[in-house]
């Protein structure tokens, strides 16, 4: 096993005997970067740019309308939808890749709350954690005002009692963007069940990054992101799961024509197409959604190597080393860990905590190459957090080791104190 | 003026003076092919393919996310929202670019509804004409059934009697995407609000296609495309205006972050920033919004050479000659003309009518090369369609004389009547 502080050399040596080592080659990485915010936006596939390229000049410039069948437009958030069923145990046409996450939750809320009115019509609140990533609270609260609900927040350890309440929907993003923390989906689902009550998932720090197993875990309703751990470029489109014992339940009220089940007859009433289509509604950016469509082969690209556990188990081994090398060689610098230390309980990024200068701190990383990120705290029980994720598809040992010495060097030096790392501005 | 069967020399010699014939030079039209389906889907900009890979190499591969500020992805919206704007008559940051229209349509329409609610409580319907495109009226058919209100379609002619009973809102695409007739917008608004009653204009067929003014109009909500008229690419994301006076009375309940007066202070609760910045949700698919920015110069360009009055003088001119063709060298082949003939009535199309064989003729004059669509009518009051696009930007006079010319061509050969003309797909 690893000695308590591990060298450089040792971490070559793991990168060396590393078997998804390969899967790196299948990225464009800058030079002298160590990109460790691919929790935020994941970095470009090598063969994205002739991918998007060939969408652009051949299928757009060339082809123009008759892409829409000879290119296969209108099937790709289907197509997409399925590579994405892959890396989340949903089943082949359970999933489209579609809009934005927060318009899915849209979605998906909207059908939950009119579930929940006919099967449960006394539960009238919808519980969340009060960290859980804002987007998602604006989404819930909005409709909560309008539908006459109340939005109970809550921290992750009174999920269990609020669950005794009248809970009609549990809504929580399985993996915490700020902490790294990890929910058990399936405890949680089975808990939230025996109290009548839904559980909607929010995997945009999970999808690609840890097992997810939605229909092992009989969850009800999953949205996710694209620009994460599934490299589908800026701002690529979302995806959206119904478990199929919902799906016909309810039309979404974002009752567009993608959704119905026949658009060209265009006829003036809407009939909700079956099955998850139904939670589509317009046409979709098709060069950006061919971009995600490219960053998802370089996730099944570790289909052959071992899969979601071959990239769970290196996953883990760079946030343990990394939290053993602040453990060792940051000691005395002020760090605490906000992520849990158990295997269980973490997704794939490492959230530090200092008393002061974490913004300052991140960056001086980046101005030394080391690409992390801040989140603000809210001055009392979150803290400032300082973000390290690491993607197992394109971050190897020695990238840790060198992150980990670069901080080292920040502190040592005090250049985080220099007045240019003052300034604040962040992006998701 | 023009002889009554202009000859191709005739309309040789109309491109020679035409002075916007320049602007053809910013596109890349595919050889062989005349493309009349910009209505549809606008033609790939020259500018495009290198714009959107340094998006991808450089902004994306490169600068990750540091471009999330040193390429202005965050504030791109707004940007290209501001683009839009010169070209449909509104004041500057009161457009974003964003999302699709049929989920910016849900936005506006709960906006006004909610209005309508406030100011005119007894008004418990939506008018739209029965023809209009049909997403938009599957979402006011969901909100309608969600909300208590009811969808009333009309025909055109008897949109003045509807709006004497109970309308809430009048919700109109300016320009219909079947027969091409467009409302004047200003007159259906001043009538419109005489009664109290709301405008919602979808401006998909029009921006960049005729003359709009939403000001002067007063108008009161639009959104529009931006992959026909604007040459954004294939689902290029969509827009939204709404009048300032309504702006901030209201959340719309697609409340994301994006929307949010201060995102990056990642608050639990959700504060809607003022203005048309509310109306973004989440994360916008950064591609095909850079493609849009694109295609929002070419139209731009024509600025210098007399702007949307000589690109409507022109397409006039297109549309008028098209016409007057199929009068003179189509006679005799059974065609009618779904267009208005007032040049005030008519968009930048010209949609024709047949008894038999619609689907099949444009079937057949694309296997020559001449792009037109074709829609379905409803066996009755609303027949078949072949749908002809104009856009000034890219088409020639000569273009419309060869159109028409294989038009002629496949009628009087038959050709049209070939069992591989028959099958029946068609998309946007």
């Amino acid at each position: 096993m690893m000695n308590p502080s591990p060298s450089l050399q040792d971490c070559e040596v793991l990168d060396q005997q590393d078997p998804l080592r390969q899967l790196r080659d299948q990225f464009d990485l800058p030079d002298g970067v160590i990109y460790l915010d691919g929790n935020s936006l994941g970095v470009l596939p090598r063969a994205t740019p002739t991918r998007v390229a060939q969408a652009v000049t051949q299928e757009w410039g060339q082809d123009l309308i008759k892409s829409w069948n000879s290119a296969g437009w209108f099937t790709l958030p289907q197509r997409v939808g399925d590579k994405i069923a892959r890396v989340i145990g949903a089943g082949a046409s359970e999933v489209v890749a579609a809009d934005s996450t927060s318009i899915n939750l849209y979605k998906v809320l909207c059908a939950a709350l009119h579930i929940a009115a006919a099967d449960a019509p006394h539960k009238k609140t919808i519980v969340s954690e009060r960290s859980n990533f804002p987007t998602d609270l604006y989404i819930a609260q909005a409709l909560c005002q309008e539908r006459g609900y109340t939005l109970q927040l809550v921290e992750a350890e009174d999920i269990g009692t609020a669950l005794q309440g009248d809970a009609a929907i549990l809504m929580l993003t399985h993996v915490n963007y700020r902490t790294g923390a990890m929910h058990d989906m399936a405890a949680l689902t089975a808990q939230a069940h025996a109290q009548g009550t839904l559980t909607v998932w929010d995997l945009a720090h999970s999808a690609g990054a840890v097992p997810v197993d939605l229909r092992d875990a009989q969850a009800d309703f999953a949205v996710g992101c694209g620009y994460k751990y599934l490299n589908g470029g800026p701002g690529a489109p979302a995806f959206v799961w119904v478990n199929p014992r919902h799906t016909d339940r309810f039309w979404q009220p974002l009752a567009g024509w993608w959704g119905h089940a026949a658009p060209f007859e265009f006829t003036p009433d809407y009939r909700p197409a079956s099955g998850i289509t139904r939670y589509q509604c317009g046409t979709q950016p098709i060069l950006s959604l061919t971009a995600l469509d490219c960053g998802l082969d370089t996730m099944l690209a570790a289909e052959t190597l071992g899969g979601m556990a071959a990239l769970r188990r290196k996953s883990l081994a760079l946030t343990g080393l990394f939290m053993q090398l602040v453990r060792t060689r940051l000691h005395g610098h002020g760090f605490g860990i906000a992520t849990p230390e158990p295997e269980a309980l973490r997704g794939s990024q490492v959230s530090l905590t200092r008393g002061e200068g974490a913004y300052a701190i991140v960056q001086a990383l980046i101005a030394r190459g080391v690409i992390g990120d801040f989140r603000a705290g809210d001055g009392g029980q979150h803290p400032d957090i300082l973000r390290f994720g690491f993607t197992p598809l394109y971050i190897g040992y020695a990238d840790v080791w060198h992150a980990a010495e670069h901080l080292r060097q920040v502190m040592d030096s005090g250049e985080w104190r220099d007045a240019r790392f003052a300034h604040k501005n962040a992006v998701t």
